[in-house]
């Protein structure tokens, strides 16, 4: 394992990278994000399942899961609030672009503070923008969170005033509706729950997944498609999510007003008991 | 300035990456990868012209670069024969996605021993297959020389007999081809030279540009323009370029045969002469 060096930001232990990593050469890697709460990681099954999906189909050996495991309890306890990230990249060698396919993936684990914005965006709802930064369609990399990561950071950048807009919305070459920057978005129109199809492009969530289990045994009506900006416009209640911040509500998308939905609510408390901490 | 650690193999001095850079983090940044002859590198001038416009179009702030300038003749100082590759990240700082505009880029200049199988290839030609990997569309980041490269490792993966084939061809979504997974392709037909437009995705590679600047010095007839499979196909001279092996001519796509053309003779032999070293 590296640990990233610890300061006073709350940041992990010693260890440093090589510049040889293919994760910096090339983002050849994958991440997972992770909300502590009261020294564990409520979603960590979840996260760990996705990784190692994600180490497949990039084939990256994966480190293994119990030492993940230890590593991670280890970095999270004591923690009442904290971000936990894991990098997991394929490590050094090969011939420039080509992996040496023997060589051994690496990880990374790194502590963040906590967010502070975070209770006020899900009680009272975030306003959000539409980007101009455009995804776009890669179905061999869509719905993997891997290290190639500048159109978000494009996106991101668009906007510096955090009290007018606090999430952006990207859409594909296509004009379909997929992602916030930083979450996934769901909406609801006449009962019915709607999320992007994210098999051309996108990450899928953690949060993500949860709530698909969530409305599923709820028998919520619902339809994982390709979404036009219309159908949000439409929408009787809009939300975003990700496993640290779970449900945002979105009370605005540029001049389009939404209400504090009551399936919105709903989700967020069901989501909120399966927590496991 | 970050040297990667010094080892047998000819990598740089001693130290490591801090694992927050978001180089790292998102592939949040460019890189050049330099051909070193006789102790200098012919294309210097090109590869910081560009590493500059790329630094510009992400908004990261570029390191000086009379400060580039020395750090790489130093180390490619006595090397008769070596690869510089620079990487250039936006450093750490921000909230996620969202950069920290006043943070300063950090720059990492490492050594690479010279690849053994470059002068047969020059001289004989290559052979081409064509990847399944697909070349997204994005034309915020085409051209680029980014971070992220994870299209580039998966067509590399797609196969390990170097003896069999020396190159993969790869296609954006649209059918259009675009370059090689490591170099550009120009082909000739009719006496006029033909190469990939760059605006919707891939890399602007620096022999690209240099055999640009030769055939419109030459006033050799020239196409940027959408490729077809087709166009290719029909050529009667292909080849593949990139700074550090010069030109390769194309003998083989698949089962399609070219000859070692005259154009392209002409061209390495133009592209030679104007070489700085």
């Amino acid at each position: 394992m590296i640990r990233a060096p610890m300061n006073d930001d709350g940041y992990g232990a010693s260890d440093l990278l090589d510049p040889r990593d293919r994760g910096l050469q090339y983002g050849d890697g994958l991440f997972e994000t992770m909300a502590v709460r009261d020294g564990r990681i409520p979603w960590l099954t979840y996260h760990l399942r996705r990784l190692r999906a994600g180490c497949g189909r990039l084939r990256i050996t994966p480190p293994r899961t119990v030492e993940l495991r230890r590593e991670i309890a280890k970095l999270s306890a004591g923690q009442a609030r904290a971000i936990i990230k894991l990098i997991v990249t394929r490590g050094i060698g090969g011939r420039g672009y080509r992996p040496d396919p023997t060589a051994p993936g690496r990880h990374i684990i790194m502590r963040h503070p906590w967010p502070a914005h975070a209770y006020a965006r899900e009680h009272e709802g975030i306003r959000l923008r539409i980007c101009r930064t455009r995804l776009a369609v890669n179905p061999a990399l869509a719905g993997i969170k891997h290290l190639n990561r500048l159109e978000q950071v494009l996106a991101r950048m668009e906007w510096r005033d955090d009290s007018r807009f606090q999430e952006g919305l990207m859409l594909d070459w296509q004009d379909r509706v997929i992602e916030g920057t930083m979450t996934n978005l769901f909406i609801v129109r006449a009962g019915r729950l709607w999320t992007a199809d994210l098999t051309q492009s996108g990450v899928a969530g953690v949060m993500r997944e949860i709530i698909l289990e969530v409305a599923s045994q709820q028998t919520i009506p619902l339809r994982v498609t390709a979404l036009a900006l219309q159908d949000v416009a439409q929408a009787d209640e809009v939300f975003v999510c990700n496993s640290v911040i779970g449900i945002w509500p979105v009370v605005a998308l540029n001049r389009q007003r939404y209400p504090l939905g009551l399936l919105t609510r709903q989700l967020a408390d069901a989501v909120e008991a399966r927590a496991k901490y």
